[in-house]
């Protein structure tokens, strides 16, 4: 009888009860330290930071012993070996952690810059000057190192930070967290500045993205699932990170040697990243001899082709899968590439257009006019020219540590730094002016 | 019978395929259009601003006869005077409208404008540059000159625009609509580029708020209610321009004379507009006769004191009506003002904190300490020093015509103009690097 009385259902309602007043809790204190932070410089949030890297690099042995209990957890549950290594911390990958929190310390604040400045010719001195969010939500996968990075490139900019990482991780996460709040408080900033989310409910997820008083960004990073989910739920602004479904269009002009390599380079030398190529483009006037050595160089390093009719035709002894209509939109994450013809710029950025994702495109090609017209007309967030999708990357477009590529059009596109977490406001100063 | 058979729900469903069709329509011609735009400089553009300029003096007869159906349709629907004015176009008005044109024709144009560019030291030419959104959504209310002014904006930044503009407008603007696409066709500009929604239904807007593909940004300019509606349903990114509960705190240092007339003028000189003030914070510290004075101004003016207890105590003699909790979160929109007392700057921001809509707020004070504590914890996109808060103005702030006063953190903040139509893309020159 105990199993048809009402408790299950009272239990559930005070669980959730309780879920919306553990989220309160959290949003009321990174609300309130955001508000202290204003008051401490950039100097005084650097040293924070260094504290943090300091703390890494003297308790290793604690952060491995945790890692490991993730490492046998995540083995016992099954994940595969690439997730169990993306999970892995090892002294060499702390002291990675550990350099880049002191290179974001060394950046330049973003914090307090004058974007404008005017005198109004009834006296009013007008300045736009940069500020922080306030709050960022960040919720993410796996890699615990991403917990240190997020939390200082929030420190550099000012915000305070909400971190809920995925549950593959929470014993390395935990200490991390502690070991970051140990820090702030020992320099002085306030603890709360940063928090770890050690619950590892959903719903507690679903709470805090109802909470647009104290919370003002979200950015999910993770699969395309997670982002869906947090943008459907979420009141609160988010800033996404969807998938790459990137090309390469090679253009008659293109350089034959420099196509192969890079094409190469675009597909293979990571195809688990999104800014690796999805779908490669060949002009119909492209000379098919190269064409044919940039398909046998793929094929060389075991990538699967699928292509269209006129590829498959053009080049009919090549190992070709047909690609289905669902290739051109898919992000394979693998060495699998879709490879279509098309008949000049136009068309390239038709198909673009038509089954891109505005992440990151390239054109291949020594044709001036043609370079232009693509570049102009490719309305994604990074577009190449005669290089590799893979350099879209906020390290090697010199932001330092990134806390995402936003694939949105608003506020921030691309690689985001510690700069694009902020916002501004107008500072207005008079001498008694009133509006006619 | 035939009430009963299953006709009407088949018209349902038919009605709600067309829906869907003439939204998919919408979309396809906007994106298209904004496609073509990125082909037509700056100079081809303003071009187009003032064809639509002439042709508003041109045609001025002409709008004022449509717009006579409106205002007659108007007052047979019982519309308040108040709206029958805002919907009045007459020949100065419109010679008004047809000047902001040629003002924003002349601006600076917002695109191609380098942000920053870098060689790096593996030789790649790195760009951050200003580009157009691609297709801007904006729905609003009533004053059909809102209509030219966004068209403009949305040219002068490369942007397409659908345009759903109120009911009570569409006589107007299905004219403005018309005679802004000639104008578009005559200067040789996609004629799609600007797109009036001529259809009235509701869920025709709820159906192009799901073309996420097609549409980059909605703005929703208008009441309360039609925001929040907007919000729940678009998959769009959406700017909101929430209400204005804009205060005044008067420091005990402040210039009397000065408060005096700052907080009358910041209340009294528009109360309709969203950046007049709805609560006035008067430091405990402060002189009871200066308060007084303040007071006895916003009285001598027809506007209703809603005070809490220490401000009743305090002046016992005036006529105030009891603040009740609700009274702080309130925009009045009317000669009403909330008074608090608050103890200290601390107190003032934390009033704010805890019951502002982070648009505009003021500080009255000649203490430079105290100004530089509020500047710095007040987090509203602007912060008006001994002036008016009704200065929170696109046009005061020197931007031009404004398609509105954003208050989300995101992307652009308080007043925005063209320059906040754009996004940018990175522009990647290399020589056939490829990522090691």
């Amino acid at each position: 009888m105990g199993d048809f009385d009402l408790a299950p259902d009272i239990g559930h309602i005070l669980d959730s009860m309780n879920l919306k007043a553990i989220a309160a809790a959290y949003a009321a204190a990174a609300k309130e330290a955001s508000r202290e932070l204003v008051g401490f410089d950039a100097a005084r949030r650097s040293r924070a930071i260094v504290a943090i890297a300091q703390a890494l690099e003297d308790r290793t042995a604690q952060i491995v012993a945790e890692n490991a209990k993730d490492l046998e957890q995540g083995a016992a549950d099954g994940l595969s070996s690439a997730m169990l290594d993306r999970l892995k911390l090892d002294p060499k990958r702390i002291a990675g952690m550990a350099r880049d929190l002191r290179e974001i310390a060394g950046q330049s604040d973003p914090i307090g810059r004058e974007i404008s400045r005017e005198t109004r010719s009834n006296g009013l001195d007008i300045a736009k000057v940069s500020v922080p969010l306030g709050v960022v939500f960040f919720i993410y996968e796996s890699r615990p190192n991403v917990t240190t990075d997020a939390a200082a490139l929030c420190l550099r900019s000012g915000n305070a930070i909400l971190l809920r990482g995925g549950k593959e991780a929470i014993h390395s996460n935990r200490l991390l967290g502690t070991l970051i709040q140990d820090a702030l408080a020992s320099s002085g900033l306030p603890a709360k500045a940063v928090q770890l989310v050690t619950e590892t409910d959903r719903e507690l997820v679903g709470e805090l993205l109802q909470r647009d008083r104290e919370l003002d960004l979200v950015i999910p990073r993770g699969g395309e699932g997670l982002i869906r989910a947090v943008s459907e739920q979420s009141k609160i602004p988010v800033l996404k990170h969807y998938k790459g479904v990137c090309h390469v269009y090679v253009h008659p002009t293109a350089d034959p040697d420099l196509a192969v390599e890079v094409v190469h380079n675009s597909k293979v030398q990571r195809p688990s990243a999104c800014n690796a190529s999805e779908t490669l483009l060949l002009d119909r006037a492209l000379d098919p001899s190269n064409a044919r050595r940039i398909l046998q160089r793929l094929l060389d390093a075991g990538v699967e082709l699928r292509g269209d009719g006129a590829c498959r035709t053009r080049h009919f002894d090549l190992p070709w899968k047909d690609a289905t209509e669902s290739d051109w939109d898919e992000e394979y994450l693998a060495l699998v590439i879709s490879v279509a013809q098309v008949d000049g710029v136009q068309e390239a950025l038709d198909h673009i257009s038509a089954h891109g994702s505005s992440h990151t495109e390239a054109i291949l090609s020594r044709d001036a006019e043609s370079i232009e017209r693509f570049v102009l007309g490719c309305d994604s967030s990074s577009v190449m020219v005669n290089t590799s999708t893979r350099f879209a990357d906020g390290g090697e477009y010199g932001l330092g540590a990134e806390i995402g590529i936003s694939t949105d059009k608003l506020h921030a596109r691309g690689p985001m730094g510690a700069a694009d977490l902020c916002t501004y406001k107008w500072i207005v100063r008079g001498a008694g002016q009133v509006r006619g």
